[in-house]
């Protein structure tokens, strides 16, 4: 007996588009940031949301909220951007079983250099071919998959910014 | 003087949610099948691909434009798979210059196997919350960024099945 619901060809077709575009997104935003930065998309994700918060600081359990990252990854990853002098970890004040992770003003430089050639990246490959229309419904669509993916809202874009 | 095009609040509102599915599906995709099967998604995708060919066969350039793959990258994951029994290259009959790939009886019956719970997982996470019109929208805005990340319809899902 098979009860497997296997997909409609609709739902096969858009299966297959979208996984095609999940393959092949990361390297096109790697290969540039590495190219022009010498930055992951990951490791400049991180630099970037610590670039918008207040006092360019945050917890490290926020900041793995922000960039949808475990704990152990994210640390992983901030060591290195330590090591490279962007960020320095330190206690919290208010929870001194807290790090706290800052942007440094070479951190702040790196961002303000390298934000300019990534966003041209992300409107070139993907909001140039749509329309507004086709941008609100690719909001619509990944709301509804995110809420899935992560129905406990642990990271950030699930209920992010003008929600 | 600043001529970056930055983003508008919809933009990088759909931009944001975007990336974050872009993030966490992958690892989603690869734990279920890591757990059920010992497979990466990549060495399913490409098991899978075969599997619906005519004679479980394809070229190993056509495998690679079935799978959104560099040949390096699909040379690499189809040593493995021969290694496990699944996969045998052989000289193509036609043109001795290239390579076959073909799914052996071990193969087919992994994917017989894995092929419920990859669906099931996928339906889930993805498909589920999404209404018919959310999966026609996606199909239609997944198309058009494809277009753009893949020009040259190098890859087959830029071009797939029922176009």
């Amino acid at each position: 007996m098979d009860d497997t619901r296997w997909l409609t060809p609709d739902e096969l077709r858009a299966w297959t588009r979208f996984v095609a575009v999940v393959e092949l997104l990361p390297g096109i935003l790697d290969s540039q940031l590495q190219r022009d930065a010498e930055l992951s998309h990951f490791e400049y994700f991180v630099l970037a949301m610590l670039s918008e918060s207040p006092q360019r600081t945050l917890r490290m359990t926020g900041l793995a909220s922000a960039t949808n990252a475990t704990l152990p990854r994210l640390s992983h990853v901030v060591s290195r951007l330590e090591k490279r002098g962007f960020v320095e970890r330190t206690a919290c004040a208010e929870d001194r079983r807290a790090t706290n992770a800052t942007l440094t003003d070479a951190g702040w430089r790196k961002v303000v250099e390298t934000a300019p050639g990534h966003v041209e990246t992300v409107r070139e490959n993907v909001l140039e071919p749509l329309t507004e229309e086709d941008v609100a419904d690719l909001d619509r669509v990944m709301g509804r998959v995110l809420a899935k993916l992560d129905p406990e809202h642990r990271f950030n874009a699930a209920v992010t910014r003008t929600d």
